[in-house]
């Protein structure tokens, strides 16, 4: 049995991997930990895991922790301060911040605002995007585990992207659940203001577009500009990214589905789907995608997932079985909820 | 024209005064304050008042404002820090805040945690529910302005509190739009949170709860108990009460009916339907009440408004206009979205 | 491995049946009814089934189809016409309509409209609220799902309602998520209708009353009457009972959490917490109770629950486990979403 | 005083026409039709507008109706048979629906699926959308009202599109509340599939592509390509497009700013704001537009109105107006609701 430590428990992509890790035959939580929660037992922080996790809090993982992989559901810019020592230990690292996602630190320091203070483990960290990246994260002992807005936009364009038929910019308009924002109530996220609307933010400038393009990138070896416009949506879980592309030559309807459905032909967790959906896919690590031709040369591509779980907690536990040469699929194999 | 200062501009109550004041014919809004936004032209604050409202906010009313009637929306023990000083200046005073609606001291001070600073204004306030009290409104020059959920719950069940038909306890199921927790992120408003639920909250220890019974006394002179239970819906804007009473002896549906008829005959804005309606009141100043017999001797009593409008902004209207021997309509007459 | 066939297979209900039981150890999936999906693969119906049930929708259940238990998911009224037949062939049937809730066939026809086809099976069929009544299920070939509002109401009243305490009427409000409606459109479920807005509707005649009462009523060996108003709520899954009753004599707080806690010691799916939470328990087979005292001698007594799965599939399976001598928990101990 | 008839009263769009009319002071609501509700009250229909509409639904407009004006709030198809008698008659007529819209009879009939049956009335009809095509409305005796998507999504780019900038494809991604899809319940606006999701629809097939093309077109002079993508929104009103073009040339942000400032000037209601709110528009005939540099060349372009009022009714009051030569804002000039 492998023994995890969640490092960052009562936030919402923390306490989603307890969810999903509880029920895990190969892994269990051996430690979870929440500054401003020490000592409280975890089901009284988190009612629906009563009977599921039964663990106190701790303030922070003990020097003397014996588990085999740390998940850091840390704020951006704490992961990068204890994985360093985490990893000297012997234990694997699978950050979700966004500390270990762009590979270039003039990149990291231009868009998170501070230099990075872990080079040597920017250089060994593998961008944890499953399908496409799952050779690397195998021989892996620090993932970045990609944000939400990457993970549904590059997966629903890897095959287009892949094909080299890509011209010219990528153009993401991205839909997110209130979730993903984070348990910090804020005045963008309280109900009165957006629960009845859907609101663009960071328009043009949001930290996961240089992530986007990294990944975009390194599938095409090409370099296309990304255009990125995330929006909160009056939805607690659940994405949407509806992509255009231009492409170099005409391609039919049935050749671009052909194209997806090789493209992931025995990967479990991305289903090619007419329509994607958001209810088919939440409470679990199924990412939907699909596309459609608008007229002579564009693309408009979609991709559905849930933001806590293949955007997220899902993902990571898919890449710890890998790293612990698991099948993907163990513990998350269980469908979404459909309705 | 009356000159009006809206104090407390910023909060969702006071930028509802500012919608519903600049179309009045016979209020304009001479100004309004916000210390946090103290300098800044209203619209910038709230866009959606470009063009209607052409002033910057103050951080305070100024000694030597020309105004005949300040709109207080500001936090519950703010009012009665600035009321007395403003009566004394010959301004009337509409309250939005709790700070004088419990008549009795030792009620406020039991329910809101400190002393009340203002006993003469306490004894001089005009509880302002408008169709049950509009002759002492004329007549006042400081009204305490009701809560959202008396006047939801109150308006519903007078008809039959005055008909001296009602035994024992009044239970009444409250269920609110996230609006009424003000413009302040919270933990409980954070959409995450409450999006996709209901949630009950202060169960049996809402600050309304006494301020229903004396409303309810007043119009029984009788002395019922009430059990007052409020939830949080995931809408916006809009609230629904829906209470239960025993009677005293049995009434057929038509007889009930008949009494709602002519309890609010002649009244504008309280609307008797078969069943209330949230999305036919939003917008507006309008109540809309109903009821159902249940059992032998148990009514259902329903009760649906907008709590900006009708349960604060609007009705402080309402009471400004009787205050200032104008139709109580003028301003108000326009009828909610439908949909 | 117990063979199972689902009757009416792409309703919610229906559909939330294959989404719990495809991941069920001991229960599989044989045969799957739709009489206007037949010969349709599941998936291309209810996508995210793909890969977890590999069947065509059948018109109906064949004459020779092995299986040793059926649930019906099928509308009020169809389930009597085939409940004799599977029964006759050794089938099992746990049925998810109301057709053999109401053990009184008088009570049956007056709450439904026409007389009850199967009066031997009325007889024979055990009322299946788990918690309450195990023994008898254990024993069953037929059994009565509980309605959604009945299961929520009468697990957070039964410890009260057993104790003898409750005087007089039982006042149950209650808050439904819309999936509880069905999948099938209609004006009440319709969006612009429903989506900003809370709507009491069927008050004081909704079919779920009497099966309440009767409930309540086994429980507590008395005849409180019973007022339940049910409203729908702009959520898909979650559903919240607010309920008040009256004591004979006074108990303290901390007696009837003691109560509480002893009634459901060692219940795995009914939790008592302070304040029950949708979000806890959607996606899962958990209940929350939890009760607070209004003012003397006055209950304020509150359940919540996904009404898809406690409400419906989930204990549906839960039954099945027992009627099946397996652990009532087996492939339903996950917990919920929480977020 | 101008009489008004609205043709296809109970339907949203001709309930908000109602809501809207019943306060001009210029025109008054003389007869409004509805066939399933022919002879009872409006009230009795839309309990909102008790006291507002005093008149009973007529099955159709009688031969002999003495109004200036009629609004066509009739299905697709219906407005083109009866308008040419309305116009003879001396009626100026308004039509909402789709059928005077596109100006190629060959378009009409590609998009609509029939041939159009009243081609003079093609020819003559003007394409409504206000602030674009003023002078021509105030001439023409049948006017085209718009289409929400058109309105949002022409508005907002507009300003681009007549500075001859604009270069290739226009790519509008566009979300919508459920009240665009009308009041009749269909599967995709029942609540529970639609209402927590966001949900492509008709990708690359909406028949306002066309629309919008036609009206770009117009006010470019040119011939640039339009991707459209609709999505339903979990919301019941408000809309928002956000487009992406490329620029033939850079210009700074400051210099497209005043290229909206500038050709908005004097337009009561378009509001050129940083990022466009969809609640600041709700209930009102505002729309907001708003644009942002996303990197060279590339232009995000925003917009959001109130579907029911901007997007339909208002601007059809709006150009009632122009047609009557009032001013544009009568009845009209009120905020939306803000929050």
């Amino acid at each position: 049995m492998i023994k995890a430590a969640i490092v960052g428990g009562s936030g919402y992509t923390g306490s989603e991997l307890a969810r999903i890790l509880c029920r895990h035959p190969g892994i269990e939580v051996a430690a979870i930990t929440s500054r401003q929660n020490a000592g409280t037992p975890v089901h009284k922080v988190l009612p629906s895991l009563k009977g599921f996790i039964d663990l106190k809090f701790e303030a922070q993982l003990g020097e003397d922790a014996d588990v085999d992989v740390a998940f850091l559901a840390t704020p951006h810019g704490a992961s990068m301060a204890i994985a360093p020592g985490l990893l000297s230990r012997g234990i694997k690292v699978i950050d979700l911040s966004g500390d270990y996602r762009l590979r270039d630190p003039a990149a990291y320091e231009r868009w998170y605002g501070h230099p990075h203070q872990d080079l040597d483990g920017l250089q060994r960290a593998v961008y944890g995007m499953t399908e496409l990246f799952c050779d690397a994260i195998a021989g892996a002992d620090l993932v970045a585990n990609p944000g939400c807005y990457p993970t549904c936009s590059v997966l629903s364009l890897a095959p287009l992207m892949a094909s080299g038929l890509v011209e010219d910019k990528v153009i993401i308009d991205a839909k997110s659940g209130t979730s993903g924002a984070g348990a910090e109530p804020t005045k963008s996220t309280h109900h009165p203001a957006c629960g009845s609307s859907i609101t663009p933010y960071k328009v043009v400038g949001h930290r996961h577009t240089p992530e986007i393009k990294m990944a975009l990138d390194r599938v095409s070896g090409a370099g296309n500009g990304v255009v990125f416009t995330p929006h909160l949506l009056p939805i607690v879980r659940g994405m949407l990214t509806t992509s255009y592309v231009t492409l170099k030559k005409d391609k039919s309807k049935n050749e671009l589905q052909a194209l997806y459905d090789s493209y992931y032909a025995g990967r479990r967790f991305v289903r090619h789907v007419a329509v994607p959906s958001i209810p088919s896919t939440v409470g679990s690590n199924f990412a939907e995608v699909g596309i459609e031709l608008a007229d002579a040369g564009t693309i408009v591509v979609m991709g559905a997932l849930d933001n806590l779980v293949k955007g997220a907690a899902g993902q990571a536990v898919q890449n710890a079985n890998i790293m612990f040469n698991m099948d993907e699929t163990v513990g998350l194999d269980f469908p979404g909820l459909g309705v």
